[in-house]
């Protein structure tokens, strides 16, 4: 019976069988010491007049006898008795997951992806992006939302836009989903009111920069019957406070291990509300210059600028004008009832309040030059009775990257995809 | 502020807002009932002396006074004060959703997936499918399972076969993925060990059947240092226990509106266990001629004879040959450590433990003919060092359907896809 190297601590002076990596050898006169490494940590095994061939990252069980030794990591160590080798790695791989990962670059570490993912530090950002899966749905759940599973496979999409990746199937052109935005808003008008999916979105976007991935996971939620923005503000306000706890309980070693701090309870409730035009203003005192956009290095000062007058590195930016958001954005006048979270100097979240009236919504369509019977299935939403309503949604990688201050979003993703990455 | 109305009874005599679809309309004199649908049930509303122009669907929010009323739906009704309409839906809708569906066929049901995902009745296929989504999460995850999210896009996949979809990934052919297999394997052997994912994957199948779907969700998970599948079948078997626990707690008006029972645990307790070669026989006794393969017939009357047998229409299949697997299926001889489960006559379920061993990968991929250097990345797993594993995937839709004894699979996907159908 296997036990977990985090659960030696209960075994002092007993023989147990542990099973994992060959995380490090090293060899001193007549004795070995192999580090082993298992999901839930790592302990030191020593090997007394014996001869072993193993090289780094096979993967063996060993029986040996639980012993205190204030020294060995953990407080205990285990002499080997007996050593099982299920599989024998290779001698020199060319990515060792036990080093140091700043002496690779990114390209070496997605290269050898699936070494990579071996190193604890890297293996930890997986980690924490299922406990902000787990968070994400468990919040919700307990606000009565129902998870959704909808197509990606799509016409030309309600977001119009040419960054599409076409899908031959049987033979027609369609396109791999932008976002769930059409599936999401017919599921609440459906009656199921509340509604959340974690699921892959594409990007067919030529550039590269180290916020943008092809394919990534949005964590989407959609509700009806809401007053406003704000409403929505508040809601994902408090669904981060819960994330942020549940990664402080379960994810302290990870935090450690990428020497950072998630926003305190009291930091958080001061995120400051900003409408577009205020902090457009206040870009332009800060940077010196005109400003006719929030761009990243806007985003950036922001994020500054929060942080010394709240103790916060966020904002959220509501009232943006019509022409910055999608044609489905309800509006008044010539602002929209949407809105941005900035966290550490870039956005994370983006979302809003729909249009749920059909008038107003082709009204939208002509200002925004759209073609309004490549929307009919999307118009037939409203044609049925549709509650007001809005939802947000969360670039899963992009949040672990603002969290453990990732150079680059790909970073965060598996098995991260770009124009030129497609494998592993 | 809104009241849900399955909190009507705590407001007796309070005028309280419900808020919510017009479900039915009759006029009685100088009286109107309304029925009024939220997504927590319904409650009939009285207008008195009063006129209102509203067409079945209208989503409204209407003020009142809440009366106890024995012959009302749920003990009580409002007697109407203010009636506000958020949205006026079309006069003569397609489909009415407050109609019973089987005066629909299933082509029509879909045609209209807007309208027909607004009947209670479907509508709960759907809340049911979000508790197989949440319970099978819930059970891995308090079995110490993570999460993943791996690339939908792939090279030509470690399944092999045709029925994949091509994607025009910037000019280079790429295709969707038919199964996160190769991902599990690399996630499971990078250390997490143990790993869960819920993602669509695509089968560009040219054939029409009650049980196939071009695009579904998949139910996977992974396991590192199993002994062999009966270990895998031992979990299943307690996972799907757990769910049909959570689904009976939370969703028995939607198993009575469908007619349908769950297996009580007394019943699930004794699924019984053949090999592929002892269903073959007794499919031979059964049905009288020599069978070949385990079609569908088989499955039904494998689930038929346990059902006689053992009270329980469940069958585990394993011991499969080799002919019949995927070439990374761990093998004795002429025999695979894999199963399948059939429920209720259909295979919802298969799995089973992989190989680990590279040379005895690589003496299959020479058994199957398959070419070595199309398999590099997924070779490269098992240069590395990779545990003894295992693991399953269960098809969402095709479970849900078998739950409720659903005809079509289709009608189990909120935005079906198959060769001809790709909207809404």
């Amino acid at each position: 019976m296997r036990v977990l190297i985090c659960d030696l601590s209960q075994q002092d002076g007993n023989e147990v069988e542990v099973c994992g990596w060959v995380h490090k050898i090293r060899k001193l006169g007549a004795i070995i010491f192999l580090v082993l490494r298992d999901r839930s940590g790592i302990v030191q095994v020593v090997y007394r007049n014996k001869q072993i061939s193993l090289h780094l990252e096979s993967v063996v069980s060993i029986k040996g006898i639980v012993k205190k030794n204030q020294k060995a990591l953990g407080g205990y160590e285990i002499e080997e008795t007996h050593t099982f080798v299920f599989s024998l790695a290779q001698a020199d791989l060319p990515f060792l997951p036990e080093k140091d990962i700043n002496t690779y670059n990114l390209e070496s570490i997605l290269d050898h992806r699936l070494l990579s993912l071996r190193n604890i530090k890297i293996r930890g950002i997986f980690e924490l992006e299922a406990t902000i899966l787990s968070a994400f749905s468990t919040f919700l759940r307990n606000h009565k939302f129902t998870e959704i599973k909808t197509s990606k496979i799509i016409g030309r999409g309600t977001e119009g836009g040419t960054e599409l990746f076409e899908i031959d199937y049987f033979g027609k052109p369609l396109y791999l989903t932008q976002s769930p935005q059409f599936y999401k808003q017919a599921m609440v008008a459906s009656g199921l009111e509340r509604v959340y999916e974690c699921a892959p979105v594409y990007r067919a976007e030529k550039h590269e920069t180290r916020r943008h991935l092809s394919e990534y996971v949005s964590l989407d939620m959609e509700m009806a019957f809401i007053k406003d923005e704000h409403e929505l503000m508040d809601l994902q306000h408090e669904l981060l406070e819960y994330v942020f706890q549940e990664i402080k309980q379960q994810h302290d070693s990870v935090l450690k291990m990428w020497n950072v701090l998630l926003p305190s309870a009291k930091q958080w409730a001061s995120v400051p509300r900003l409408t577009y035009a205020e902090a457009k203003e206040l870009l332009r005192q800060i940077l010196g210059k005109t400003v006719f956009d929030i761009q990243p290095d806007g985003e950036r000062a922001l994020c500054d600028w929060a942080a010394q007058k709240y103790d916060i590195e966020a904002v959220f930016i509501y009232a943006f004008p019509r022409k910055k958001r999608p044609f489905y954005t309800y509006f008044e006048e010539t602002l929209t009832r949407s809105f941005d979270l900035l966290f550490r100097g870039q956005e994370i979240s983006t979302g809003g309040q729909r249009i749920h009236e059909r008038d107003r919504l082709e009204e939208s369509i002509v200002y925004f030059h759209l073609d309004p019977a490549s929307l009919k299935d999307y118009l037939s939403i409203f044609s049925a009775g549709c509650p007001p309503h809005g939802g947000f949604a969360i670039g899963l990688e992009r949040f672990a990257q603002q969290i453990l201050h990732l150079e680059n979003v790909k970073e965060a993703a598996a098995f991260p995809r770009d124009r030129k990455r497609i494998s592993p």
